[in-house]
């Protein structure tokens, strides 16, 4: 089943959408729009520049897509420039976003079995390299978000993905292992059968956290054990590490950066409103 | 026409005048005289570096080209270093730097047209690419001026040339469009004849604003008009926007890294006398 | 005579131990597994992805050695995680230390003789390039400081190792020019005989500056001389410039980056103790 046009339309428009909760990337948009639109590119087509990044080949090999690249244009175009904001207030209200979203995670497990088969290719027994393909493939601009904030003229140090891993990023790095696995034949599952369940659990969970405006992650309790017994953490920690919990406890004071891609709606509309 | 060494020649002291203008490089040169070599092969060669990262070849294949890099190296030695400051105020005395500037500009537009021809080359229909790398060839050090500045330890995040555009970077990126036209043949000139037109308006253009000590930039006027259809912005924001007119008016305070490749030959006397 | 795992093995635990030295990397590797692991990962193999990097080769390449990966990741996990600091207090043990110390410039040497050769297969005439692969790959991790250091959080754009260079970051560069002018027949001496004598320059005075916790260089005084003659810079600054004498006098206050690799046994343990 070909992603192209309606699945990864929906990607674009939910990545897209995403860079303009960003505080300051609508006046951003208004004074340098060469600067968010490399902003918007890398938002669409940021885990094809990394993969291609991490694997030697040409970083802009995907730009040769022509009619990819204009759709995503198109999209940043009416997200940013559109008259009296119309399509950003259909592509944000929350039906229609929660579709959206749940396209975008097709498509992003989609991504992350690719680069693992990719890197399967160019490295046999590399099973290290397929994860890191993967995960990359999977977790886009946001393993880059500090350099694409310093195109904007934001730079936030003492923070980033890796150092505090939001649910899709974390997501993608279990599904990259699970897709490795399955390529090296040690889980016992055909690729179809897993490409189905990881996107219909991705969908799921990105529908539900958005839908409850949470932050949190399935993967809290879980996590909280094993880093106890391997790392020696305390157990109880989980929570506030993760900064936040998934049932719809009252959201905590949160770093602006953590909740990029978690935010709750409404703090969002009222951050994009006071940007423009 | 060749292009070494005379035009080559002209294009380094350009290059590494400019960086002797830069706030700090004297000193930088005097403490650690290896970190502002790298700055100066950055000056000289950051354009084929760019290119290369982008086509995903060796970033540092054009250091092969022994005697170019060596001519390089010893400009950089005369500027910084000839004593008595000789070097430098004979390549910094107008009417000398004129006619370097307009040499560079030879230069420059040649490497927009080289780098559309190799993407072109490599990708036959991805006029996308072909507009990067053109563009990324004739804008050079400016694209990466954020971390050539984190070599000489300058941190400045709140800008960079993508959110404000100097003249060459957009004169660049036009320059890269038009060519990308003529190599697809939806521009029906001779490569030659808009080579021929592209140095010419280049030369004079950058000629004028060198003597002129003027920042400003030709395309104003229609990038306002643009600017305005496209993205709605207000008609009367495009000069302050690029902080200038293109007429010798008072020179309004202006931000340090903007004023980079532009600033008038009085601001950067005093300025690189203050630094050493 | 191979390197794996005898000789690999002490370099990863140097590497490693050097990483629990850094301010702040152990609350990192509680908080944060993932990113204390990467950052252990750029300490061992960053030599490689540099060099891959810098020959436009896959970054990742080097993952594809799986023992490796696990037997650093194994070191990581003994430095950081192991019951009562055990496996730290026990390498970090002076006399243990120094074994492995030396045991490193071993490998650090193979590296650069390596990365020069390497890069003569790719550009037979291309020393420059040679050099630089050559000093990449016995520096590693330390040219990419600022951006290792991002990775937990950590800024410090006033500095870095181009700008300051550390002893092993000298001796790196002066290595890769002596194997290029053998590599090059320049240098009339077989490549065993250069190796020998380089391995025990370096493993000599990386003991002795580790013994007597000096943060010096063994080429202050001909540096300092170069320098006059080349840059004109007063000859008496040689000291300052470089933080510090090889004689262990009274140790002045000194930058936080500098002393990374140099930094006395006894700052090292009440940093790492007050980062605990």
């Amino acid at each position: 089943m070909g992603m192209f046009p309606v699945f990864d339309l929906a990607y674009y428009i939910v990545s897209i959408l995403y860079l303009k909760y960003e505080p300051g990337s609508a006046e951003v948009a208004r004074k340098s729009p060469a600067a968010s639109w490399v902003c918007a590119m890398l938002y669409c087509f940021g885990s094809y520049i990394l993969a291609d990044i991490f694997l030697g080949s040409c970083p802009v090999d995907y730009f040769q897509y022509n009619s990819h690249i204009l759709l995503a244009s198109a999209v940043w175009y009416l997200v940013f420039f559109c008259p009296l904001n119309l399509f950003y207030k259909c592509v944000a209200f929350m039906p229609v976003k929660l579709v959206l979203v749940a396209l975008k995670e097709v498509v992003r497990t989609r991504k992350i079995a690719a680069g693992v088969h990719h890197a399967h290719h160019a490295y046999h027994n590399g099973w290290i390299i397929m994860i890191i393909v993967g995960y990359v493939k999977g977790s886009g601009v946001a393993l880059m978000s500090n350099f694409e904030q310093l195109l904007r003229g934001v730079w936030r140090p003492e923070t980033n993905e890796i150092l505090s891993m939001s649910f899709p990023t974390k997501a993608s790095l279990y599904g990259a292992i699970l897709f490795t696995l399955q390529e090296t034949h040690l889980l016992p599952v055909s690729k179809c059968t897993l490409i189905c369940l990881f996107t219909l659990f991705m969908a799921t969970s990105k529908v539900i956290l958005t839908a409850r405006h949470s932050h949190g992650s399935p993967f809290i309790l879980i996590e909280s054990w094993v880093c106890h017994l391997l790392f020696g953490s305390p157990l109880g920690s989980g929570e506030e590490e993760h900064h936040g919990s998934p049932t719809p406890a009252p959201v905590a004071p949160i770093s602006p950066v953590k909740c990029k891609e978690d935010l709750g709606e409404g703090t969002r509309k009222r951050k994009s409103k006071k940007a423009e």
